[in-house]
């Protein structure tokens, strides 16, 4: 039942109301450049294809009051963001507003028929609640390499079994609907221009920090891709000549040195030293360290701890600082759940670095700050991405 | 007598005629999807705006010979590259092909005026020889950061009196064309798509290395130049934790330890410390090294000499190696003076770093080239800027 626009002109009436939400059909004549008659003409094969409503009559701007045109209100869009070890399922209206939102753990390396058989169970779990009958499209986000145009993951080093498995086209024969598969820190990135820190912005680096760390670029209020879709896997880049030997088998990886994985083998390390009786303390009481161990042990004042957050705010600065200077984007957000929990003290230190060291017509208005979606910001996106093909014509 | 395109079929139209040179009506209706009676409509348009001409009649595919139709060959437009110690001039006719080129040595630090009465001067001497009538546009590069929005110049460093100078007012007030001016380094790029090896190319890396470092980067064809105009500086990221100070304040940036003049730097230090005999001849004989003098000396065998392209090529390739997994381009080109003239040994140990320190994804299907325009490119490419905005609707 996924009516899509006929004209180009029809597509953008959409993304604007998507974007702005309900206006007059004056204003909206208006903002788009239509004349009066052809505009009457696209609302009504809009409202006759169900994709718009007019819920009642603008304020008067002196003279007759204009009839509000809207999206209609029972669009529905899915978006999934499929993390390392849980799913996020989420159900938003036309506006990409989140309405209802579940969640299960399940490790993403026991391979696609499990993982999407958990994703499918959480929309079944959705569709009885109600909140939706039909889907229009369905976005999907997952923490490896994809190839946008195949719909499928190529490669994922942490994904073992989803190499080339047909993501898209799986879903979309079950869910009946449209579905667009990307990475996970492209989708992050996109829900945060749509309706995070970053509405504003044409030019966008978003980084995550997980157990990985990779980035989202957006030029021109696009997801960037680059020519065979890593653009953006910064988590191997060389930040030192030697150091910890990574997974990849080089060494002096950023993802080696600050990381959600590093900063657990060097809390250990710490705690062990002696140098950290908050960190010995938990380790002794769970058995293992997270990063969320050093945030809660940084926040009481653990010098050590402390340390850690410096220290991988810096090497993760650097780079940062190199990137900055050569994209010059309009805003860095940081975002992911490691970035999240470190919070203040690690942005404190990314800011210090990169204003000191990257060019300042590059950071003379850059600002750098944390996501403000936070969670939400993957299943957001991905509805957000599914809407973007959907509400485009051709 | 500067005729535009008055819609965007002709625009397109006049695009694909400049980009791909004359056809016949038939092919050209299939290429850009127009209907015979609309492409006749469109064509006699351009035609009384002397753009296009139809130079004869297309060989048979069978029926009727199609008539031939081409870019009006009196077309004319200015290529300005502004380096930093000369200035190139170049005619170009709609295609972009150089019909002539003239040059003059200028010192960009004797200021704006000087150096564009310079390059008026270099346009009458084009004038007089009757290779134009009229310039259709012009297309300026500058050594330097610039507000391609307005024309001007940011904050160059190494062009004092340049600052906010409104170069495209008063060239276009001269020239009495539309003028648009840019990076060097941008120009280059274009120039490389528009007529050298990245011809097939969309996202494209293109690093000069001259008495400076930069990088022009085009994304989807076209230049991308990030929230202020300075994407693509990367002369000044880290490259190592200390070493020499550079010009910029900090340490151990790229153009410090690498650059044409880092590399005269380093040679002279050779040549005076008696570990290469070939360099301390020709720094007894000329007072002075520069870049070209390694490049000799490389060739010759020197292995001093050697070790500093070598050198040079590690520190270049692993910031490179971190540009190609964050960016993730079609193709790496490297141009400028000093690039062209180490040539394929310092080619071999770029590619030796970039291969070994990227990702596999993105350096797959990845080729690291050495400019084919050489000194043209910037002037290609700056006439190919400016035949983008007069070939263009709006």
């Amino acid at each position: 039942m996924s009516q899509r626009p006929e004209n180009s002109h029809q597509a953008v009436l959409l993304r604007r109301l998507r974007d702005d939400g309900p206006v007059s059909r004056a204003e909206l004549g208006e903002t788009v450049g239509l004349s009066r008659s052809r505009l009457a003409v696209e609302l009504d094969r809009l409202t006759d294809l169900s994709l718009v409503e007019s819920p009642g009559l603008a304020a008067s701007r002196g003279g007759r009051r204009s009839a509000m045109v809207g999206l209609a209100s029972d669009l529905r869009f899915l978006g999934v963001d499929v993390g390392a070890t849980s799913v996020d399922v989420a159900v938003t209206d036309a506006r990409m507003r989140v309405l209802d939102l579940v969640s299960e753990p399940v490790d993403v390396r026991s391979g696609p028929t499990a993982v999407l058989a958990v994703v499918l169970d959480l929309v079944g779990k959705l569709r009885a609640t109600g909140v939706f009958m039909d889907l229009h499209g369905a976005g999907v986000g997952v923490p490896g390499p994809v190839s946008f145009r195949d719909g499928v993951p190529v490669a994922p080093p942490i994904m073992p079994g989803w190499n080339q498995f047909p993501v898209r086209t799986v879903l979309s024969q079950h869910l009946g609907c449209p579905v667009q598969l990307d990475n996970d820190v492209n989708i992050m990135a996109l829900g945060e221009m749509h309706a995070g820190v970053a509405r504003t912005v044409q030019d966008l680096l978003f980084v995550k920090v997980g157990t990985g760390v990779g980035c989202g670029i957006v030029v021109d209020g696009s997801v960037y891709r680059g020519a065979s879709g890593s653009a953006g896997d910064i988590g191997h880049i060389r930040v030192d000549d030697d150091g910890p030997v990574c997974s990849c088998g080089n060494t002096g990886c950023l993802e080696a040195h600050f990381s959600g994985a590093a900063l657990a083998r060097s809390a250990v390390a710490v705690a062990r030293s002696g140098r950290s009786p908050l960190l010995a303390e938990r380790l002794a009481l769970a058995g293992s360290l997270t990063g969320a161990d050093v945030a809660v042990a940084a926040d009481a004042g653990d010098a050590a701890a402390n340390e850690l957050v410096r220290d991988g705010g810096r090497r993760l600065g650097l780079l940062l600082a190199g990137l900055v200077s050569f994209f010059n984007p309009d805003m860095v957000v940081f975002g992911g759940q490691v970035a999240s929990g470190l919070g203040h003290p690690l942005l404190a230190e990314l800011r210090s670095v990169v204003y000191r060291r990257s060019l300042p017509l590059a950071t003379g208005n850059l600002p750098i700050v944390l996501s403000e979606l936070g969670a939400q910001a993957g299943v957001v996106g991905a509805a957000r991405l599914i809407s973007d093909e959907v509400f485009s014509h051709e």
